[in-house]
């Protein structure tokens, strides 16, 4: 399979060079993409896509698209970012319409602006197509409202990565007051982010909601504060991708408590009984 | 036809009560609302809309629903927030499904949560469906990235409302380092929001886009910096709504400018000559 996709990319142009559209698949609910996104994907020669970006969304391709897996995990690259650049700057050069399919949104965290620097590199046309992100999506799924008149003001969208085994996060920006932070792909540094957060001045009581697979039929919701919500989602053993809300909103209604509840009623009901 | 309403809600429930759905109807260009979002429209018994959905999006509902607008300009509330929820549980208390249809997303400066609030104390059930935040719709179409490997680890959306005559902002976060601020209903204070910063420390040479209409067909785009883009914008004399984006990724590639310029030559070849 991937020696057929090497030839065909290395085919020499026959037509006038295709055009690439970034397209964010939105998050886990494939209900949740825009009718652009699914005419485009319905229209796409070829399709690359993505881990997050949910599978069902296929279905709805072409019977003769190529449909090209790039996904990847933490720490394990199926396709260097390079090379999934460089395969769809090929994939247009045969002509090929390709939708670069994406999970949420390709402006926040979706790595589409460096896809597209590198395509206006290549003299590749491309558009771009916003998907629902994480956060809007988790938000509505777990009714914490972003923003509201009573508790925030802003919202702030962080990413939680290592960088060079050190947790890298704009500290500055989790600190302000008055404000919302979610923080993208931060689940497995959740602990250090939270000690950190408290050990900089942040109110160990503030409320902290953690939405793993949200949207999807597989949600999980966890909901504490910044000093019992680490110790909370290791008990409940949430599968990736997750999202961290920190902020007055989480309690702004009882939904997301509700969601909580259910979460560990479930857990309760699959774990083996403590004799 | 104000009166129809008042009878229609004053009906005594005769079913079960009906359900509330708040839904995003994304940024200007109707193609961006989700799948959901469009087969709940097409399904409602009754559409409570804005000023900023797209009204095109109405000719997609059952022909019986009835279409009410509650639209809001700054200043001037067609209805007040407090009757839009009346109005919303009185529906619902005549058993009736109801989209209330947002522009953008309801939980980003949307009022959601309030509606939430509520619908809540009537004891009246709702679900929250996400739409396209006009800060990810504005991105996409500029090909501005919100967050970027060598710009921006982090993107905050703030309001640029007046409180009491005074321009009211979380000025600790619009200030924080890498990061790209987005100021949502800032077009009017633009002039004071660029001043204030500058005074408050931030660079003068920091990129600057204002995106109105954004994603129509009508969107107009200018870039500056924080020193110039006041007065580039009062030239243009742009349409509400826009979207302010300050920061490095306003500059990550030429898209943004080219659009600029055609928003400038549009401008130049509409206005009268100067003799």
């Amino acid at each position: 399979m991937e020696n057929n996709i090497l030839n065909l990319v290395k085919t020499p142009p026959s037509s006038p060079a295709g055009h690439i559209y970034l397209v964010g698949a939105g998050p886990g609910d494939p209900e949740l993409i825009t009718l652009k996104a699914m005419r485009l994907l319905q229209q796409a020669d070829a399709i690359v896509y993505d881990r997050l970006a949910n599978p069902q969304l296929l279905d709805h391709a072409q019977e003769n698209c190529d449909l090209i897996y790039v996904g990847k995990k933490r720490d394990q690259h199926s396709l260097p970012q390079e090379q999934i650049s460089e395969l769809l700057v090929a994939l247009a050069r045969c002509g090929k319409n390709v939708v670069r399919l994406k999970g949420g949104d390709c402006f926040v965290f979706g790595r589409g602006g460096e896809e597209v620097d590198y395509l206006n590199q290549q003299g590749i046309k491309c558009t771009v197509i916003p998907g629902i992100t994480a956060a809007t999506g988790c938000a509505a799924a777990t009714q914490i409202p972003l923003t509201h008149r009573d508790h925030a003001h802003a919202v702030s969208f962080i990413t939680g990565h290592r960088q060079n085994g050190k947790i890298d996060i704009n500290w500055d920006l989790a600190l302000c007051k008055d404000s919302t932070v979610v923080f993208y792909m931060g689940l497995c540094n959740l602990q250090d982010i939270t000690t950190e957060l408290i050990k900089r001045g942040c109110p160990a009581d503030k409320p902290f909601a953690v939405v793993a697979q949200g949207t999807s039929n597989q949600q999980q919701v966890v909901v504490g504060d910044l000093s019992n919500i680490a110790k909370k989602v290791e008990r409940a053993a949430l599968a990736s991708p997750a999202l961290l809300i920190l902020g007055d909103v989480v309690k702004a209604n009882g939904y997301a408590q509700s969601l909580a509840n259910q979460t560990a009623l479930k857990l309760a009901t699959t774990l083996p009984e403590v004799v």
